[in-house]
């Protein structure tokens, strides 16, 4: 955990085990943490990967992941797709946006990649995809603005 | 509880007790209860209010509510309010949709109006806006699929 | 025409003839022009309607008023409903979103109306229905950005 | 034109001369051929390209491409990029929303590429991007829903 980072808004700290070992998640933020905790790490090739794993919390009463859950994680998402143009800075969501493409069942390895469709200002975009298992579940665009410096 | 209607997707009861008292909710659904639960009722003119009371837990690193718990909300609210579109019958989410206007901290009352503005096929349309203490915290668009007969 | 305001973006003028008699429309937007024209007025409650007439011009292949002609509309409304926010700023479109509720037909009297969720900062959020004579056609949500004194 | 289909909705032909020679458009849908018209070919990975070339005509009163334009241009391209998944069946828009990223001036090659994020059933889902000469412009998000056979 000597990895941790923190900042007003949380500690970014490391996973040191388990499934996710190696990859990165806030503490410090209760719905977050609550709703997942979600994960996400840099790949080889610049990109940001976001992941949890699905359990019986996740669902509705229809026994799929709640869409809520999937946007909740979609806006985790955002920014970790954006760790690169926000460099730090903090950001809100101004608009987030999904497309319900498929279920995820208990059990499913939840997954989101994207990528940021214009950044540099203060506005950044992005749009992504969420899938269980694979499967597309969500389509994904967000805006999100720069807050500040940290 | 006796006003309790069993479908296979939970059952639908109304609160004795408390802030909600006389309102509904589900009894079933591990994502929403966790997150919310969520609390709705039917006005005299015929709209649907949906509620709750934010807390420490709804929030983000920040300290205001996490996006994601408002779209959860919203989610909620997408049902609630094609009531009587939906006349019984189950639906999926096809498209949620916000625009974040305003932050909203512990303790605030949250409610979501909204109306149908196409309801009727299977294919039903939503709008409304979400407020913490009365003021704008999220507007939102959804579209819902009829899926059969419960 | 003595009305007319003149900006680096074009002229707001006023109809002094026709069905629009009195309403504003802006010359110097070439595509908006051949969309339309596209007229709005300041009601009496300070709401602002957009209209235009449905012709021939604006269907698509099956006889029903394009989904592009929706939009461009909705477009010129967002505008027009954030009238007041922007005090005469200009502003350009970050979002633009729309639910295909119904159609419209050749004939007939296409309107706008909405209001802004969100104004007073930068990022002005509005929300509308575009109705053709009366019936709901397009659900549409925008976020624009002001960008300077004019 | 000996290539032209026709359809209750218009030809779809091919251009026999000019920059497009060899690509696909419609005839028969007033708002879409006086927006553009605008065209499209299968490439040989067998997803759709969509382009026209930005003239005076297109822009908007600052002098960059009218909103407008962009979303009438992709609500062209959502049919396009489903090509395969329509299989030649009508569809109508559902929903189309638009994040504007960059400006497009005349002289620019306006290009749409996507992907069905969903198809198979009644609903597709898709996404896209709207580039000017090769410079992120429009990402774009589409729901399209099958009606018939044709």
């Amino acid at each position: 955990m000597s990895e941790a980072v923190e900042t007003s808004y949380g500690a970014l700290k490391v996973m040191d085990s388990g499934e996710f070992a190696g990859w990165r998640f806030w503490e410090g933020d209760p719905f977050e943490t609550r709703s997942g905790p979600f994960y996400y790490r840099r790949e080889e090739d610049g990109s940001y990967t976001s992941a949890f794993r699905a359990e019986a919390r996740h669902m509705n009463g229809g026994g799929f992941m709640h869409g809520g859950c999937l946007l909740t994680f979609a806006d985790f998402a955002l920014f970790a797709i954006a760790t690169d143009a926000l460099a730090g800075d903090h950001a809100v969501t101004l608009n987030l946006a999904g497309d319900f493409l498929g279920s995820v069942q208990s059990g499913a390895l939840v997954e989101a990649r994207g990528e940021v469709t214009r950044g540099g200002g203060k506005t950044i975009f992005v749009r992504g995809l969420v899938t269980g298992d694979g499967s597309p579940a969500l389509s994904f665009t967000g805006i999100i603005r720069r807050l500040s410096k940290r």
